[in-house]
């Protein structure tokens, strides 16, 4: 009884959150422009009912009482799971003062607006006392949920639930070993050929290459949809409808197809989640007050990485659709291979912007913001002395000079929307990806369908041992499970060296 | 202090149902077939909260206490009439038990598909149990709000403040014995050609005139968009965004262009209420648990009618604007003059259709749906004698043999989704329309800018005396203090007697 109390409960704060999702995608696909202050105000008052409900008295009394008529369940009884995972959760936010998380809000909204501005202006003066507001509110934020040492462990657990700023200065001391030599190496070769890339190729053909293939990876169109936008994304409202977007560019191939299949790897990852957990503790983010079903930022990115990376970006891959792209496009692609198109879209070339990062130096970005970041919080640096850091980690880790503000510090959204902490969570994806994929391919079928475009059996492993768990686990223990081990950056930086080698192989 | 209390709790409520307004477009517009079940449970827990926040002791102390303060405030104080707007409506809503909501907005997501069940099959017993239970629930529904008489008095009163069933049959009676004669008239006359219009019109062009004129009436696409659906309607999420949606079929033009007129007339009503009523008492239906900017449902049908009918389907707008229409479709209107394309979409001829009928025509229909509604809800008729009642009201009114349940009782959606009480709104909006439209017409500029296409003076007039108002005005006082009078049928069936002696002259 108390226990179907609860998750009535937690079905409800569900609805407030799916709904919110809604908010934001209309906001992003579909909303006039007058639209914009009403829409805040929605949005705002949606999340903070969730909010209420998720940490009022009446759920604590459910949650305890619901435990109470639960004891003597077994440990792993998916009741007793989902009760915990809704407290331990709630317990994080409650211990946030409402009062912080208003301002936080507040600042997320006026943020995106003055980072803009000062983005066109290149001028990161003019960015810097919102960002120092923004690390102030963060940094109180990491007190009240509290941590063992260092402030940056409680921001980025409220991505990635066990990982720590020591953990992952091991990882990106094992990773920045790995891929320097990697890059030194490629920087040796001849560049392949791209002059083909940014021809003239309309849009409607690329949708209906890169939608028919996402289709073939497995993404449900009868739960989703695709629509365009200014910065693509995935989002959803329960398993049966996942949302994603993409940006197309008639002039530049390869971002519009490759950020279709991004997306799609997390609309998978979504659409894969158990029935059973919709509208559960288990696809309920109560610390970051969001709907979603996925383990956690970086298993959500494994997710996407996979796809975009591991199966988009292969020579198998492109010996077997490239045909397909060329009967959509027979005169742009005329004078152009397979092997040519393969090596077009994995050119490896430190860059000075992590969106257009190649496989081999993008984590170089994710390492350089971390560190800032990381030092911000606990005040080693100030907000003003961060261009100049900027600057000197770029010319360290990528051997580039920063030419402007817009270039350099000012070209993510992340700190305008005050989230700080979940950068990690991308090279954290990569990893896993690297990891399951590498397991993946030792299962029956899976080689085989890779090598033929029949990705059914990669799609249905990745089901049965990562999609469907939503959060009911933890990533550590999906990993474990699916893999046989933790975290191990070892098959990343396997696939890194084995495509560097194939790339110089020409 | 307790008005800014007040003030808070009600922009609240306002957002969670503007967020509703929002489910509710998405779902008829943009959502997967997967997400339906989903979005059942995320409207209802969105609708339930605002419902809850209503009528929680927490707003009713706020009320009281914002009434303590407002003590000797002018009566016509805006602060003391946003209070007391709500308190009323809250006051209605509090009477109806929350588990007969509960039931109606079961009933009614039921209730969609056995009707369109039923209609597919021409069955109209499959729907009587269903229809039963409804009348049964609105009947609850009113004996719970209270009446003086009659119960349909209750639930009318929800859609029209200040209407009652006496009313509306004192008015029914007199558009009756104007109507018939001009029926009777127009059906002795030869009929206009209109060969023309079920020529192949591709959607795109269609739907390019209907918004060109669209704007050049008013509508603002900036704080709105356009959008396909099966069926065309209106929903806003403040003013600042207020979408209409058009069915499009390529080879019936007239279909397409008046439901984008009309529907733009609803939703200029919308975009010109004043910017202080945003989030305010005066844009929330506390009884419908609606955001809504207008004064009644007839009121907003009124500005509907009058685009799509009064300017629309207007001899004039066609001499206008029909050769832009021809510049769309040149080899399919090649054979075709302004006058004849202004016949075409003025016949005048009783059917079986209410969406279908002609102005003309139409009244008759929403007559005989009320007089039936009226007959149900206070139990003079039952469910299974309905089919025949319908039968022999359409042989009297229209003089047609109702063919079958399909083109009979099962036609309208309305009586499915609970909604009994609300079709004598569409004949109070060609009321009024015709009402404001002949006051109109004497303002300085308005007849020149109608003569010259120039729809502003029209829309400012209408700004001005209606739309601005939101609902802090009733019906009865905006037309009061529009035209001098409360609502007047002469205006209407002088516009009637008009159009069919013009139709007849030619």
């Amino acid at each position: 009884m108390s226990y179907a109390a609860f998750t009535k409960k937690v079905a409800r704060i569900n609805d407030l959150l799916c709904t919110a999702n809604l908010l934001v995608w209309d906001a992003r696909v579909m909303m006039p422009p007058g639209g914009v202050e009403a829409r805040g105000h929605q949005l705002a008052t949606v999340t903070d009912y969730a909010r209420l409900l998720a940490v009022s008295s009446g759920m604590q009394r459910t949650i305890d009482s619901a435990l109470e008529d639960l004891r003597g369940a077994a440990e792993d009884d998916p009741r007793l799971r989902a009760v915990r995972a809704a407290s331990d959760g709630i317990a994080v936010l409650s211990r946030i003062p409402g009062s912080l998380l208003a301002e936080a809000a507040e600042l997320k909204t006026r943020g995106q607006a003055v980072w803009a501005k000062a983005r066109a202006a290149n001028d990161f003066d003019a960015f810097a006392p919102l960002l120092t507001r923004t690390v102030e509110i963060q940094r109180q934020i990491a007190e009240a949920i509290g941590h063992d040492g260092h402030p940056y462990d409680a921001l980025v657990a409220g991505y990635e639930p066990g990982m720590s700023w020591a953990r992952l200065q091991g990882l990106y001391g094992e990773i920045k070993a790995g891929l320097l030599p990697l890059i030194d190496q490629a920087l040796g070769k001849p560049r392949p050929r791209t002059d083909f890339l940014d021809r003239s190729y309309p849009v409607d053909g690329q949708k209906r290459f890169a939608s028919a293939i996402a289709a073939r990876m497995g993404y449900d169109f009868s739960r989703g949809r695709l629509d365009d936008t200014v910065h693509p994304f995935e989002i959803s409202f329960t398993r049966g409808d996942v949302r994603i977007t993409g940006r197309f560019r008639e002039n530049w191939l390869p971002g519009g197809l490759f950020a279709v299949w991004h997306e799609a790897g997390h609309g998978m990852y979504e659409q894969g989640i158990d029935p059973a957990f919709t509208r559960s503790a288990f696809t309920t983010d109560f610390i970051n007050l969001y709907a979603v079903g996925g383990a956690s930022f970086g298993m959500h990115e494994s997710q996407s990485r996979l796809w975009e990376n591991r199966v988009g970006r292969s020579r198998r891959f492109w010996e077997l659709h490239f045909g397909a792209l060329r009967d959509v496009f027979p005169e742009q692609l005329g004078d152009v291979s397979p092997e040519e198109f393969w090596r077009s879209v994995n050119v490896a070339r430190p860059s000075l912007i992590r969106v257009e990062a190649d496989e081999l130096t993008y984590d170089l970005h994710i390492i350089l913001r971390s560190e800032i970041e990381a030092a911000l919080i606990c005040g080693e640096v100030a907000v003003k002395d961060v261009r100049a850091l900027w600057a000197e980690k770029v010319e360290a880790y990528l051997g580039l000079k920063v030419e402007s503000d817009m270039l350099g510090v000012l070209q993510d959204v992340h700190w305008s929307s005050g989230m700080i902490g979940s950068f990690p969570t991308y090279t954290l994806g990569n990893v896993m990806a690297a990891q399951l994929f590498e397991t993946a391919a030792t299962k029956p079928g899976i080689a085989e369908g890779l090598d033929t475009g029949d990705y059914a059996p990669l799609r249905s492993w990745l089901g049965d041992n990562v999609h469907r768990f939503g959060r009911s686990r933890t990533p550590e223990a999906i990993l474990i499970a699916a893999t046989g081990r933790g975290l191990d950056v070892a098959p990343y930086l396997r696939h890194l060296a084995e495509k560097a080698a194939a790339m110089g192989d020409s």
